[in-house]
Formats: structure tokens, C-alpha cells, sequence
């Protein structure tokens, strides 16, 4: 498979500390994205058994401590392996001052270049040939952002019997055409779209937590095929989670629904609810939209191409 | 057990990232005393099920990321517990620096209050009426400290029978003469001498990381009845633990020899060595000495009182 996601804890240990449950790692056609960094999260890459040191990019949502307290460890230990490339991390401020103090402060040993890229509005931070991540305000106690990874359109299929058909030789012709070029053989102008289908969809993940509810965060994860989201509290405890600005699984539901998300798993649970409450969790959420489900530390996910 | 100390990993996970295994929680006589804090500390005090959020006071070896970054969790963590007294930690400056640092970064909630002790040179630390806690410094590549928890000497047993014989009537002459005072009992002097034997020996327990091999170490912990030292490699390497300030095994148990430890535990493997390997290791040691063992991931040790 070529777009996998992980659900990051601290490698499986048990009773997981549930606030733990709060990372995540995509690997897409050979890049890495890890998604938060909660403390631990190196014993749970290590668990996966990737070439996970060369981590491409890291998207950091907020700077409190139980999202990013992974990131020394991990940094340190990615200088174990020879990279190329820098390692690219986004986030909002105060990222830049926290990997800056704590390299200074604890002397930390990494070979390789950082790139730290402060996010303060909502904007398109990566933008590549094949794909574009996006990051989204989200509302909590301090800036933090959520984050979407769009694989832009690819060619339709081609027919390769259509096109001999037509009398197009394979070969650089061919290329043309799936990119979309008209061609001429013979003299007889051969189009594109008469050999190549509809442009196909790409695939869309998206990361949100921590968060208050907010109408317009489905907007910006619509069409998910996997939506990851914070699933803090059961809905009776809608009061705290309003203050502490969190959601409760019945609106994490709602902003799944919204945004139609063909899977939208729950993670970040309250350390107050043992495994049975989480189905009870589980449960308040389906009944709002069936597509949702609890995470598991490990979780594996297979984001097949669309046809 | 009134004097027990629990070697901390991250919670008991398989395989266990080594390095992480270099932490150790003493409890005696109801106060509890950290020492360092690697990632995933707060999981593997969870494993314990002990009320261990009322850590009375925190010793840190020195400011590297693997011994401290398990720090702002537990603190936080800390602070779903009411508590009456501060908790104090101790450890080489950039100490305090970290501390402040991390908790206006990252916004920690922290509802009780910290005294921070930066210690420079060798000293007592602490010194209450039974026990006292040395810091002495050891040769790494920033400042670091071992530290050694002393207990002062008991007050010998008391013979009742030879107090009632010699007509000492039990009630505040007694408290008198366990104290060492003589008494006078009908104008005849009772020595407590006759009565008391003599002063018991306190327990012993210290912790050496990271480090490489200084002839003095083993001065400071003379006599441990438990000695918790880093075993970072296997002695082919010595040349690598030179250059890098860790120990070897050899080195680690020459020190727990020439100290005479009771036992030595090694801990904060490298994180090259299997299970197997480190098998090998602990053979190493325990030719130089036989008290020394391998320590695992949530190991518990009693410390008994000396008669």
C-alpha cells in the first residue's frame, strides 16, 4: 500500500496512559509525516518497525506539553541515521523557542538541518506535485492548528487498446496523451480524452486535535477518507469539555458527519475512562454517525487508490 | 518494607528502547525520591500502582534529554494530587533553566509549588533527623552528579528485661536511656550503655549515571547496600565509552566492588545489545565482581533494616 496511517501511544504498553493517544504517522509513497509528537512516541515508532528515522516533515498542533514532550527523544534519535534531506517541522509559535531551548538547554546531538516553519493562519504549507497540506485553526486554550493532506487529481486511465486502435505507437506519444495533450500521427489529430478516462481522485487524511467545537472545522477535513479527531469526553460532560476546550465523541461525530469522512477514528481519550467506557464512548458516537470508532495505540489504516 | 527503590523504564513495553531504562524511584518510610526522569517516566510510575504523584523530591544526574524529558509530564501529572509541601529537585544548572523554560513554553498547569536546588560541587544536600543525601560529582560530558541516600545510625536494641531487672520502671526513663542518656533510679545511676546495645547501622543506597571511570566514585558509595550504575557497554568498547563518558561493565563493576555494594544493579544498557547480549554483559561484570546483576523494566528491591 502506498498511503498508510499509524496511530501513535507509547508502543502498546498497558493500561496506555489514554491522553497519550495523541500522534500519528503517514507514509505516503515513501515520505514520512508524523503528526504530533506526545511523549513516547519513539517507543511507539520503534514498535512499527519502519525506517521511521528519516521522518520528511512533522506537524505539530499546539505547543502544550503532551503533544510535543516526544520531540527531543525523537529528533536525537533520527541523528542515529545519514539523511539528505532537512527535516521539515510545522507548528505554531512558540514551536521555534521550545526545539530552539531544548537543544541549547540539553545539549541535544543532531546531524542533520531543521527547518522550523511557524504557522500563525490558515494556509497551504506544503504544496507538491502530487499532493498539498493544509493547516486549519482550530479553537483551545492556545494557537493550534489542524492539518489535511490532499493528493491532488491523477490522469484517468488510459486505454491502451483504444489507443492502438487509433494507430498511436507506444512510447513518448503515450505520455502525452495521459498528461492530457492532444497528439497528431499521420496527419490525424488524436485526443486525449477519447484515449484517457476522467481524472481520478486523489486521497485526503486529516489530523484535529485539541479542540472546542467549531462549524467550520468539517469544512476544512470534507471528504476525508480517514479523519482522525480527538474523542476527549463522553457528551454529559459537554460543560468541561467546553471550558477545557476539548470536544466530546458526540461532536467529534458531528464534525465526521459533516465532513462526511469514510472513516473518522477517535483518539486522545480522558485518562478517566477504562476500556469498557470507551465502548460506551464508542457507542454515543455511532449513534450520531456509524462511520466513527475508537483508536487503538498501534491502529493500522490502508488509504487504497480510488478508481 | 519501609526502604524500597523500583527501577524505572517506560512501563514494562517490549522491547524496551535501553537507553530509557535509567531512572529509579526510592520509597522509604513513606516519602518517595526520584532519580531522573527519562521519557515515559509518568508510565512506568503508573505501572506500580503506588501513589507516587507526591514525590517528596526529585535528583537530577545531569541535563542530557534522556534523563530529564520525562519531567513536564510528571509534573503535570503531579498536579491531580492535592499536596502540602513542595516538591524539591535537585540537579546541575541548566536545571532551573529547563524547568522555568518548559513550563512558560509549553503552558504546564502546575498547582503546587517547586523549589529548585542547583547543586555545583560536592554536598549534603539533605540532611533530616535519619537520613542525609549527598550529591558528588562525576566525569561526563556536562556537569553530573551521582547521588547517595545515607541513613544515620539507629539507636541500639533496648533490653527490657535487663531495664525491669535493674529497676527501671517503663515510661519516660526508658525514652531516656534508648536515647544514650544514663538515669538515676532510687540514687543508684543506670547507664543506658548497660541496657542499650550498641548503634545500628543505617541503610545505604546510591545512584551513578552517566559517567566514565573516576577512582573516587566508588569512595562515595562505600558500603551501598544497593547501588543502581550505568552499564552502558560491553568492555571491547571501552575506547567508544571513553570518548563518549560511559562506563563499561568492567568499569561499573570494579566501582561496585571497590565500593563492596552489597549488590549493583546495571542499568541504561546501550541500546545495541539484545536480550542475549546483555546476558553477556552481566557475565562481564560479575567476573570482576559477583554482586552485579542486569536490571530490568519495573525491578523491585527491599532494602532490610540492620540489626
Amino acid at each position: 500500500m502506498d498511503f498508510e496511517v499509524y496511530v501513535l501511544g507509547t508502543g502498546g504498553m498497558q493500561p496506555l496512559p489514554r491522553r497519550f493517544l495523541n500522534s500519528a504517522l503517514v507514509r505516503r509513497k515513501g515520505e514520512l509525516f508524523l503528526f504530533d509528537a506526545g511523549e513516547g512516541t519513539q517507543v511507539a515508532l520503534k514498535k512499527l518497525s519502519l525506517h521511521w528515522k528519516k521522518i520528511n516533515k512533522i506537524f505539530i498542533s499546539h505547543m502544550h506539553a503532551d503533544h510535543v514532550t516526544g520531540l527531543p527523544g525523537l529528533l536525537m534519535l533520527s541523528s542515529q541515521v545519514d539523511r539528505d534531506e532537512p527535516l521539515h517541522i510545522y507548528g505554531p509559535s512558540p514551536l521555534e523557542e521550545y526545539i530552539e531551548a531544548s537543544r541549547r538547554i540539553l545539549d541535544m546531538y543532531i546531524n542533520y538541518e531543521i527547518v522550523i516553519h511557524t504557522i500563525s493562519q490558515n494556509a497551504t504549507i506544503v504544496d507538491s506535485d502530487e499532493y498539498c497540506i493544509k493547516a486549519f485553526e482550530l479553537d483551545h486554550r492556545k494557537q493550534c492548528f489542524g492539518y489535511t493532506l490532499i493528493e491532488k487529481e491523477r490522469n484517468g486511465e488510459f486505454n491502451k487498446d483504444k489507443a492502438i486502435e487509433l494507430g498511436v505507437p507506444m512510447g513518448p506519444l503515450w505520455g502525452k496523451l495521459q498528461r492530457g495533450e492532444d497528439v497528431c500521427v499521420d496527419g490525424k489529430v488524436i485526443k486525449s480524452s477519447d484515449i484517457v478516462g476522467e481524472k481520478r481522485k486523489g486521497r485526503k487524511f486529516s489530523f484535529i486535535t485539541d479542540t472546542t467545537y467549531t462549524e467550520d472545522a468539517a469544512s476544512h477535513v470534507f471528504g476525508s477518507d480517514l479523519l482522525l479527531i480527538e474523542g476527549m469526553f463522553e457528551h454529559a460532560l459537554i460543560k468541561d469539555a467546553h471550558e477545557k476546550k476539548h470536544l466530546t465523541v458526540v461532536e467529534s461525530a458531528t464534525i465526521a458527519k459533516d465532513a462526511e469522512a469514510k472513516k473518522a477514528g477517535f483518539m486522545h481519550h480522558s485518562p478517566r475512562y477504562s476500556e469498557s467506557e470507551l465502548k460506551r464512548l464508542e457507542k454515543e458516537g455511532k449513534e450520531v454517525y456509524p462511520n466513527v470508532f475508537m483508536c487503538k495505540d498501534g491502529m493500522h489504516f490502508d488509504i487504497p487508490l480510488k478508481s
